[in-house]
C-alpha cells in the first residue's frame, strides 16, 4: 500500500483539517477518523472530527470518542482540509456542497462520486479497494509520517480494523492486517477486552431483536442460496431498540454452510427499507446493490428502496437472479 | 518461546516417531499433530499419527486428516519416540502404560502427571503455559528446525491456533501469534475459507433450532443475572436435528453483557433434562452443578435433572441463589 507523496505534502503543509465519515458510523468509520484527528494533535495541527450521527452506544468504548461532533460551523469548513475517511461519497457524509480548502479522500471502497463544486481544487483520492479497512490506511498513513503510535490511537485502529475484517475471519484478512493488529497489541491494545465490548456487549433488548429478526429468515435456493431477514418497525418499538441495535446482524445467517447471500431489510420510516447484503464471496453483491442505485463492496453492499416489503424482496431475487 | 535444545536434538538423531494426542480431540491437538507429521516426513523421518478418537467431522477439512490413526500396533510404539501433542496426561491419550523409546511431550497446558514405567528414560517435557496453542508451539519447533512449512502444513497450523484463540479473540492472542498467523496465510492459507469451515458450516436445519431455543430466553436478575434456554425433544423433531446439534448453544447469551451465567436445560427423553452452565468467570458455576450431583469447571458445568422443566428451572434458580 503506498501513501499518496500528496497527501504527504498536502498534511505536512497545511494546520487546519476537518476529518469527516459517512452516516451511520462503524468501527472503521469511528476508529479511523479519531486516531487520524489524535495523531494530527500529536503534531500540533488544528484537528476537528465530524459525524453527522455521532458515535453509536457499542463504540462509546473508543478511547477519546468525545472528539466527534455532529453539528460542524461553516466557516470552520471554509478554512479546513476536509480529510474523508471510509467514505468517498459527500453525500454520505452530510456535506454534500460544503465549501472548503481542499478534499482529501482516505477510503478503502469502489470510488462512487467525488463531486463538490465549492472546494477550491479537485479532490485528492487515495482509494485502496484492496486494503480491508481504511484503518489500515490510517495505520500506514501514520507510519509514512512518521507519527508515534500511542495506545489511544491504536485502540481505534485497531477497533477499525477488527470491525472490518470480522476480527480477522474474513477473506479480506491479508498477512499485513495480521502484522499491523500484532503492532498495535505491542503499542497497548488488549484484543480479549476489545473482542468482549466488539461481541459480548448486547443489551438485552438487543438480544432480543436478533432473536425477532431470525424468526423472519427465509432461504431461496436460486443459483445462488440467499437468506432474508427483515427488521420492521414494530419489532424496534417492541423490543425497545434503534436501527443501530442491527448493527452485523445480516451476517448471522452466514453462519448457515449453503448461504451464499444474507439479505437484511430494515424499515427506515415507513414504506421506506434499508436492504444490507453480505456475500459469503461467490457473489458480488455491490453488483445487485447497484441496480438499486446503491454501492459497497463485493462481500458488502446495500441500497435503499421506497415500496411494499413484498415486492421489494421479489424485485431483490429477481436482481440477484439477474446479476449471476 | 525458546524451543529445548534437547528436543531438537532427539528429532534430528531419532528416525521412527509416533504423534498422538488427547482423546476428543478438537482443532489445535489435531493441527499441530497433522502439521508436525508432515514436517518430519519431509526430512524423510518414519512417522504416524495417532488419536484414539480420530477425526470429528467438522475438522474433516484439514489437509492430510488421513494421516490420523485411531489404532497402533504396541510394537511400533515400542520403536517409536511418543511425541504428545496438546496434553500432558498420558491416561487423556489412550497410552498409559505402553512401551516406547522416549517421551517427548509439547503442551501448553499447566503439567499434570507424566509417568510411564514403560519408557526407557523420562520424558522430555516442553510445556509453555502462556501459549495460546501448542500449534504456535510446533510453528516454532519447525522454524527451529529450519523446515519450511508448506500450505498443507501452514493450513493444520493456522486451524490450531484459531481454534485456541477464537480466531485472535480471546485475551491469550498475543502480537507473535497474530505475526505468525500472517507468516501463515503467506505459506498459502487462506483465512476466510478457514473461517468458513470453522464458523459457518451450520446446517440449515441447526440454525433453524437455535432460533426456536433462542426464543426460550428467560432473563432472571438474581444476584447474579442468569440467562436460561430450553430445547425440547418436540423441538428436535421440528428441526429434524439431534442432540449433538445443540454444541454450543449455551455460549450464545454470553453476547448479552450483562449476563453472568447462561443455563440451557436440554431434554434427554420425556421427562429426562440435561443442564450446560456456562459463566463468564464471576460465579463458579461448578458448584451449582455439584447442588444436582453433577460437576465440571468453574466456567462450564452441567448435570442430569429428572422432573417437569418448571421445577427443575426453579430448583436451578433457588441453587444459584444459595451458591453465591
Amino acid at each position: 500500500m503506498k501513501v499518496p507523496e500528496k497527501l504527504i505534502e498536502l498534511i505536512k503543509s497545511e494546520e487546519c483539517f476537518t476529518i469527516a465519515s459517512h452516516e451511520n458510523p462503524e468501527g472503521d468509520a469511528l476508529g479511523s477518523s479519531i486516531a487520524l484527528a489524535l495523531a494530527l494533535r500529536s503534531i500540533e495541527k488544528d484537528v476537528r472530527v465530524f459525524n453527522k450521527d455521532g458515535v453509536p452506544e457499542i463504540y462509546s468504548f473508543l478511547p477519546r470518542m468525545d472528539l466527534v461532533e455532529t453539528e460542524i460551523e461553516r466557516v470552520r469548513l471554509k478554512d479546513s482540509v476536509l480529510l474523508i475517511l471510509d467514505c468517498n461519497d459527500l453525500e454520505r457524509v452530510g456535506l454534500k456542497d460544503v465549501e472548503c480548502k481542499k478534499i482529501a479522500v482516505i477510503d478503502h471502497h469502489q470510488k462512487s462520486e467525488v463531486r463538490n463544486q465549492n472546494s477550491r481544487s479537485r479532490p485528492l483520492l487515495w482509494i485502496e479497494p484492496e486494503s480491508p479497512a481504511a484503518g489500515l490506511m490510517v495505520y500506514n498513513l501514520l507510519k509514512r509520517l512518521e507519527l508515534k503510535i500511542d495506545r489511544d490511537m491504536a485502540v481505534n485502529l485497531y477497533t477499525a480494523i477488527a470491525v472490518d475484517t470480522g476480527t480477522f475471519r474474513y477473506e479480506n484478512t491479508t498477512p499485513e492486517t495480521l502484522r499491523v493488529a500484532a503492532d498495535l497489541i505491542d503499542a497497548g491494545v488488549n484484543p480479549g477486552e476489545l473482542s468482549q465490548r466488539l461481541y459480548e456487549s448486547w443489551t438485552v433488548n438487543r438480544f432480543r431483536l436478533l432473536v425477532s429478526v431470525l424468526n423472519t429468515l427465509e432461504i431461496w435456493k436460486l443459483r445462488a442460496v440467499v437468506a432474508i431477514t427483515t427488521v420492521t418497525l414494530k419489532m424496534f418499538k417492541e423490543t425497545g431498540t434503534d436501527a443501530e441495535d442491527t448493527e452485523n446482524f445480516s451476517s448471522f445467517p452466514r453462519m448457515i454452510q449453503s448461504v451464499d447471500i444474507s439479505a437484511m431489510f430494515r424499515e427506515v420510516e415507513v414504506g421506506y427499507w434499508k436492504a444490507s447484503l453480505r456475500s459469503k464471496g461467490r457473489f458480488n453483491v455491490a453488483a445487485i446493490a447497484s441496480y438499486f442505485g446503491g454501492g459497497g463492496h463485493k462481500n458488502a453492499a446495500g441500497y435503499k428502496v421506497q415500496g411494499d416489503i413484498k415486492e421489494i424482496k421479489k424485485m431483490f431475487l429477481e436482481a440477484v437472479q439477474k446479476s449471476l
